[in-house]
């Protein structure tokens, strides 16, 4: 059976025993997601993955156990917007709101 | 092997389509996380579960389960602090605000 | 013109350039809150404070001077639920739920 | 004196009575945002606005201010990315992962 992919999840995970530039230990994370096959989308305070439950919280999962293989503690802020029946609004939410204000906004 | 519960994970889980009170909703997930058999507290702006990061996951996703159910749309803001080598937190962490600070606070 | 309290603001402000253990930097925090004269409580996730959009917004920033006095790079964490006529809801919230459930819960 | 534009704010607010489409409400702090002159990006999970401590919680409380005169509940989360000295991180921090990486991502 195919999963729903009714859920974007946005993600930030941060090692706090690792001074003020965390940008090495955040590319690690990057490049599971990259690799999830997963439709996602970073932006600067964090990563977008769009999914089922299932393989959002997975990625999750995966990207924790790689920086907690180093770091020693870690602080993750997650947000999930599940929505029954619906795909792909890791395009559509932007358009929605844009169509709403009848102009392009930056993205 | 035993599973450390190094994980503190805070919780909220608001269906959007139900209207301006959802305590009716949010006292399932609480029924889940009490029988969970994991330490928890409720705070008015969500419930803090302490485990290890599968257990706690686990309850998370039991609730977002139940919710489901029937509830078209839902948002969840999730919050994890992951401390190696540290367990009971979910008492610890407020004691050790107060010895720093001299005096006891409201909690 | 009295301010209606109608927020609970949860917030976790945490410095990322002194290591681990932040306890310290943490408490000064409660220290400002403790003295705003706000109804407030301490979690291990974070501190939910009670007031005026202003008056939550008002202690904040104060949390944030203080820390930005001696700290280089700051993760601010903040839920808000503002609901229109409603006040003492840093009680009320989570008795409506144990109404809800039919028993008491871990708090 | 001019402000120091150190902070990263990414914010959603959502009204929880006003059914699961809630695209027209987040529309209009688009349009708040978008007329402010400062710095921000659209995300499907949220608004990332680049200024001052000043600058970006002004901007916050203007568009609770507008969803407040129809809405009766409403949910805000929001995180700060505080970091002294630094400017222009809207966009350098995507640049310092995918540097990292050694590749593009997704953005």
């Amino acid at each position: 059976m195919t999963q729903e992919k009714n859920v974007l999840m946005e993600f930030s995970m941060t090692p706090l025993d690792k001074g003020e530039s965390v940008s090495q230990y955040v590319s690690r994370s990057l490049d599971i997601v990259d690799k999830s096959g997963l439709e996602y989308r970073l932006n600067p305070m964090g990563t977008v993955v769009e999914g089922s439950w299932d393989q959002v919280l997975e990625v999750l999962t995966a990207c924790h156990e790689k920086m907690s293989s180093d770091c020693n503690r870690i602080s993750v802020s997650i947000k999930i917007d599940y929505r029954k029946g619906k795909n792909g609004r890791l395009l559509s939410k932007i358009g929605s709101v844009e169509k709403h204000l009848g102009r392009p906004v930056q993205k």
